[in-house]
């Protein structure tokens, strides 16, 4: 079955983009990873490097990142995003901070796999200052992952949060340290208390400054932790939003999320905009993008 | 076999330590995690609860240490060195550098499984300033393991080490940053390019306050990764030189490298000191502990 999958992808080579997405469109990674092991063996030649020749654009690097391992095609991304002139230290949040421990680790293995240096090193090598700290914190850490919250902490440590936001020491070393050491369930306990004990969630009153990127970073991070769903639905909304597209982000969110919560970011998404991503995604895309996104939006097979 | 040695281990309670020594002193890790749990099966109780009970002092320590799993073993060593009043930072720092990353991983893991929490929590909630940031950035860090070194990188790196250094600024994010990210193989190579380049080992520069309680961990940090055995041997020659006798300590080297370089460090040390470890070590310990350690010391089966 898997041999004919890959047999059906060679045939279609300049042919048929509509039945490639078909195929991998509606794949989880295990199969994929199939397809890739079968499509080498019968054609002694690796999958990816033939999406990479055959498609293009948008489409291309689409396709090729869902195709790649989960754990890969995050190493791939971290280390685009890492090098572009401008920074994009999103994702670098977004697997920092919605990753579960080990998942993170397993991205952590893949890149060093890849590019034969520590992520760690590469997030080091490409930022400065107090982002660097908060960056490297967060990436380095190996978070306890267990549901138990220790709500003397989570007071004190809501507070050691406000005093540094009063004393406007939002790069302050306590307030790394609570985001990169404490266990998620723990930070979100610590987040409510803030939010309890002061009115405000921690998130507004850091929205200050939007051309501050350490500030910016900090939201980010906060975000990822707190509500990963929310986080994303806003990225799409902001996406789909603005002029013009950040394909980049568009692409990322809804490859990297549809095996893991898309489902529930499409309700949300619909919840808070009265329309469907199925229904917006067309409006800003075309083509055989468009049809791929389509693809894994609509598809129940994940 | 397996259960006939957990049944001799039981018939000996209160009559001979030294069988006991003899059993479990010649097992390797696997043999002894097979003991414990045919203890468990035949009798309905941890052979470790047993021990805590029937043994006591140094002896106790050192065999219960022994019969667990090593990264378990870790996880307990750092807790009670953590927790002193006078902080060790020995352990934390033989563990962080020492180990290879996955074995360091390994012990971070059977943390969070005995005490609920991150490593990383534990060491910020009990060190602060330059120390804990020195620390923190040891434990967490997830290093890339090859064995491939960038030559420009350990000449520049070399460079900004020696300007800390001239700088008196040892507590230099910089350097924390090459310790902590970079490769142990590219660490290396950048503390043999200073002593090229400057005729004399970073470790002697360092040597300057040796109250300084910073300058002190970032030497054993350094000696960790530079040179293990060189360092362990060490650790043993002040037990052994000092008066007064530091059984934490020469339990811990003594236990911790049995299974892994325990051989090449008894050369070592006969090479340095002109007497053997298996000489040495009967002038400061007595009884069941003496044995004990002699057993460790002597034995081939690892």
């Amino acid at each position: 079955m898997i041999k004919m999958r890959a047999k059906s992808i060679s045939i279609l080579w300049w042919t048929d983009e509509k039945a490639l997405i078909s195929i991998l469109g509606h794949r989880n990674a295990a199969q994929r990873k199939l397809i890739r092991l079968a499509y080498e063996e019968t054609y002694q030649e690796d999958l990816l490097k033939r999406l990479e020749s055959e498609l293009s654009g948008d489409f291309e690097r689409a396709v090729y990142h869902w195709t790649l391992d989960p754990p890969d095609r995050d190493a791939v991304l971290l280390n685009v995003a890492l090098r572009k002139a401008i920074h994009d230290y999103r994702v670098v949040l977004e697997i920092a901070c919605v990753h579960s421990p080990d998942e993170l680790l397993a991205v952590k293995r893949a890149y060093q796999f890849r590019y034969k240096h520590s992520l760690e090193e590469v997030v080091t090598a490409h930022t400065s200052g107090d982002i660097r700290n908060l960056l490297v914190a967060l990436v380095s850490t190996y978070r306890y992952n267990g549901d138990e919250i220790n709500a003397r902490v989570a007071h004190l440590e809501a507070d050691i949060l406000h005093n540094a936001i009063q004393e406007k020491a939002f790069n302050h070393e306590e307030v790394i340290r609570v985001l990169s050491t404490r266990s998620k369930a723990q930070i979100i306990a610590t987040l409510n208390c803030y939010k309890d004990d002061h009115g405000t969630s921690i998130t507004k009153i850091l929205l200050g400054n939007p051309s501050d990127e350490f500030l910016a970073a900090l939201r980010t991070a906060i975000q990822c932790i707190n509500n990963p769903l929310k986080y994303f639905e806003k990225v799409l909304r902001n996406v789909i939003d603005k002029v013009g597209t950040d394909e980049d982000a568009l692409s990322r969110v809804i490859v990297t999320r549809a095996e893991k919560d898309l489902e529930e970011i499409k309700e949300l998404y619909k919840k808070r905009n009265n329309a469907s991503l199925e229904h917006a995604v067309p409006k800003d895309t075309s083509g055989d993008y468009k049809d791929f996104l389509l693809t894994l939006l609509g598809s129940k097979a994940f």
